[in-house]
């Protein structure tokens, strides 16, 4: 399906992307931009291609960086009025780059190529090769779709052939699995667009081989010519490695791994029909979903390894949260509904996307969060704290890059989400208003923020009948589909009210319900939120910001039981809300006191999660204390 | 003035030290415990004595495990019955090491022995000569008060006069200070016990130089010849020497180190009268108790280097709050004391006491804090959080043995802490039961806890006028003073009840107050602390403990309203508590919903932090919410 969207508050998010990100990170990866990191990434492929002289630089998994940047640049050709900017030629140029440093049996990697050519496979715990061509086929993949070329995609399918001889149950293959997941998602997208068999099945091979008997990192580290990088295997929870993926009842480690791999287990189960894929995909959403996850769609509790933790355990100062990690939410969730096209793993999709994933950038496209905590006192997060890898402002490039490239191929994609079309349904998941066209069928949706439903319009050219699938959010109230002029009557199933469309010809199709903000608490085994309510409005988290409350909202109590107001702010394309209640905040200026604090009436403003930090730093607080 | 403790809460305290810790610590100095981390302490004066082969073992400051062994091993030599365990032969035979290991010029050091000659005071920043010299000194003053002998006393004065000559303003000397704090204090103690002048002003010249003009510790890494261990000096508020001491407006840096440093500052103004000293001790120590300091007496926010961090910044699961550092914080309040005579000194200081020092040893004495909690959930504390510095038990013995043995030497020492005795006037400071003796006075302190009042007796040799200063504690209510049966008038001045004794002969004063559990609530200020309430009764802060409470505590809401109930546990020697109010944990079981979380009334047991995490590992929490 080609959609284009038209939504103002993704429209100028994707233009940020298409005219301010994706050049910059051009100039970046060139080593262009004076103040910023150098990248060294096109520098690394010309050297390995024989084009100069030079060494390496970065971090073994440097070559991603570029790989992301082509996968996003592809995804740019398709936005309109994004194309006259010369993309496709600066993609030709990489992709001609990358087919010179190509060694001849179809292997890409510049860091192997220019440190040492031995080191080939020989440390898949951190040297990321998996990873690197994963990205690559990815950007492969998506770059042949947008621009018909198939260049790069044979590049790829040369490099894919390689890792299917390479790694696999058979004696002469090598019994490995990637330290950093990625290769496998990337597999089974290369097996849909070339259709491919042998690349599924290698994909599945590395789902099934990992955690199972003698762990493969310690087993490779015991070889004498072991390049190690940076230190010996450690915890095999850390890249889950730690059992068999099926037998994998919690969410574990790295979350950015975690999230990849679970990704390519609902592929590889929408694929093949494996259900005991499908079960561990469920049993690890659900421990996501209903115990560690933030209210934002942030994941990841914990700095200290980038990692999930522990059941409940989600402090708000210190989270980690990775935008990536939201990404991969997001990815899991997308898969997961197109394996069983229930509408809850959209609703938590979704709830990454508008807060998360959506605060990683800033309104000027400039900087960006990695790290996404829920509260920030600007004080407590200096260098020397324990608090000191949250950032209080978004940073502009970072010698790891991974964040700003992956929001960017995240936001140029947008479109594919928004719809799904299969077995002649329908699913319309997302309310981002959008025009699309597909065999038969031409839509436009229009909906000025997803709390307050949506118009679609379709054409249908086939009398053919259209089963319309449309997500029920679980924030609308009072849910009405208005068929052509008339209350139309639907079922619900998994979430999504069902219609059908039988018969050729225009169809209107009004979808109207409210999603007034509402408080909403933590289960109460969150130690942390006890006592502490937060406000959503639609997928929409809010926050109070300094810049409208001042400091001290941490002294302020909501009454929970006054009805929050909301306004539209035009310019923000966003609902603004109020809350109302009182500061207790009196004290007689002791550190520690008899004297209970007191109170006095007061308002806090709130603006989504989406958008904060982007008037100057101070306090925010995604929860704040109510009255009991 | 000797005094010997009969109070039953600190006896048993005492006596752990004195017959399981010491003995143990000798045990573990000499490698000779199965199972403990080496220590190599003895052994290392062995080796620089040349009484065997060997290498040196440990971290540069190895030596002070040693010699804070020996102050406590003295102090020991105090408590009745002590005497009998062969202490005084174990400190003469390390004594005889040390005389042994000492170079010809006066110099010990066994790490520079043993490592490197060349090395010695090329860098202050991070060898800890200075630091292990000035526990030498604390040890020897000890040692020689306790035995009368002098021989230890000798040697170090030896080390003294090498310092002296070393370090100072003239050309001929060199113009640094010590990374780490202690020789300033230990040299006060030096000239104290000697009457050595220069001692006292070499202490100032120390605390004059630090963080004048360019960095020392930068400019000694300039030295070609630098040995450099754990890399360069870095940021100069770690150690204090960021600006001159007098410009010093907060407490910053490393807590033990930056408390070390105000203990000697305090000294230096009692001894030399200097006043910009006294009013630098006064800002800083407003600085701690007002704004960085936690209800427990724990101070130092964070892990990331052990350090004070920023105004209100005291959060209660991540907090650092070292053993060590409550015990300089003690240190402190009393020098304080001594210079002012102020008792507010003496109430932050037994809060301390009372709180984090006390809960710093297992019941049993046989396991320590390091880290001091104010709230703690196990599963949150594993190693891969970011909590993993915290131990929900505490631990047998450390690497870096620091705070067990200084635990050792502040309980063996607590008699030197009850009164001061100074102009014929007797202040009573701490409320715990001794009988003690000095010229002319005979006192015998009875008291259950210090919630409880005590009585006073005395007997008075001579007809001089004696002055009665007896701490009015800020808990007291109700305070009465009943001298020989009847009630007395009495002046208050800083916070002491001022009384004359005339004549000689006995005299009962009788001291009443109540001292009910209350209800304390922090400075609105402090952000992680609104909407929660903590227990004091006494100087004893309360905690609540899953082994009497259940999981749970953190959706217990307080009515504060309610009177809180005490009960006397007569085995532990300590006022247990119960509060009332209700959980608020009814939910319907999702991560976040709608539904505000509803309560069943219940209560909760408290115990004093003290004595917590003596009855297997759970969660503990001291403060709770209240219900507004």
């Amino acid at each position: 399906m080609k959609t284009v969207i038209t939504d103002k508050y993704w429209s100028r998010k994707i233009s940020l992307v298409t005219d301010v990100i994706i050049p910059y990170q051009w100039e970046a990866l060139n080593d262009r931009v004076d103040g910023a990191a150098r990248s060294g990434c096109v520098s690394n492929f010309e050297i390995a291609a024989g084009l100069k002289d030079g060494e390496f630089y970065g971090y073994v998994f440097q070559d991603s960086d570029l790989a992301k940047w082509i996968e996003a640049a592809a995804y740019a050709l398709s936005v309109p009025g994004a194309a006259s900017r010369g993309l496709g030629e600066k993609i030709d140029f990489i992709v001609a780059l990358i087919k010179k440093a190509q060694w001849d049996d179809g292997y890409i990697n510049t860091c192997t190529t220019l440190t040492g050519r031995e080191n080939r496979w020989k440390n898949l715990f951190e040297r990321h090769e998996l990873y690197i061509a994963g990205h690559l086929m990815e950007a492969a993949a998506a770059y042949a779709e947008a621009s018909g070329k198939t260049e790069f995609l044979d590049v790829m399918r040369k490099f894919a052939d390689l890792i299917c001889d390479t790694f696999g149950p058979n004696e002469n293959q090598m019994h490995g699995y990637p330290g950093h997941q990625e290769i496998e998602l990337a597999l089974v997208k290369m097996y849909r667009v070339t259709g491919e068999k042998k690349y599924l099945e290698t994909a599945k091979y590395f789902i099934d081989a990992r955690g199972v008997g003698e762990n493969y990192f310690e087993l490779e580290a015991r070889d004498p010519g072991y390049p190690a990088a940076w230190g010996a295997p450690k915890d095999p929870t850390a890249n889950q490695s730690h059992a068999p993926v099926r037998e994998q009842k919690t969410a574990e480690g790295h979350a950015v791994r975690a999230l990849y791999m679970y990704s390519a287990m609902a592929d590889i189960a929408k694929e093949t029909g494996d259900t005991t894929l499908l079960t561990a995909c469920e049993t690890l959403w659900n421990n996501i979903t209903e115990r560690r996850m933030y209210i934002t769609g942030g994941v990841g509790s914990t700095a200290n390894g980038e990692r999930f933790t522990f059941d409940y355990d989600l402090p708000n100062d210190s989270a980690y949260a990775e935008s990536c990690a939201s990404i991969a939410l997001f990815m899991f969730g997308w898969r997961m509904n197109a394996l069983t096209r229930d509408a809850k793993y959209i609703e938590a999709a979704e709830t990454a996307l508008y807060n998360t994933v959506s605060a990683g950038m800033a309104a000027d496209g400039k900087s960006f969060f990695y790290v996404n905590p829920l509260e920030v006192v600007p004080e407590y997060c200096a260098p020397h704290t324990s608090l000191g890898h949250v950032k209080t402002v978004r940073q502009k490039w970072f010698g790891c890059a991974c964040c700003p490239p992956n929001i960017a191929r995240m936001i140029a994609s947008l479109g594919k989400y928004i719809y799904s079309y299969e077995h002649n349904t329908l699913y319309v998941n997302l309310f981002i208003a959008n025009e699309a066209e597909t065999d038969g069928l031409k839509l436009k949706l229009t909906s000025g923020a997803p709390q307050d439903g949506f118009t679609l319009e379709l054409e249908k050219e086939t009398a053919d009948e259209l089963t319309l699938a449309l997500r029920v959010p679980e924030y609308a109230e009072g849910y009405r589909v208005i068929f052509n002029g008339s209350e139309a009557a639907y079922q619900i199933k998994n979430g999504y009210a069902i219609l059908s469309v039988t018969g050729r010809g225009a169809f209107l199709i009004d979808v109207r319900y409210g999603a007034p903000a509402r408080y909403v608490y933590s289960n109460p085994a969150v130690s942390r939120n006890n006592g502490l309510a937060a406000v959503k409005k639609g997928p929409f988290v809010y926050c109070f910001e300094e810049t409208d409350n001042g400091k001290g909202t941490a002294s302020f109590f909501a009454d929970a039981e006054r009805e929050i107001s909301s306004v539209w702010d035009e310019e923000q394309n966003v609902w603004k809300i109020k809350i109302y209640g009182k500061y207790l905040d009196g004290s007689d200026g002791k550190l520690y006191s008899r004297v209970k604090p007191s109170g006095r009436g007061a308002e806090l403003t709130g603006v989504p999660y989406a958008i904060w930090g982007n008037r100057g730093e101070g306090e925010m607080f995604v929860w704040v204390r109510y009255l009991t």
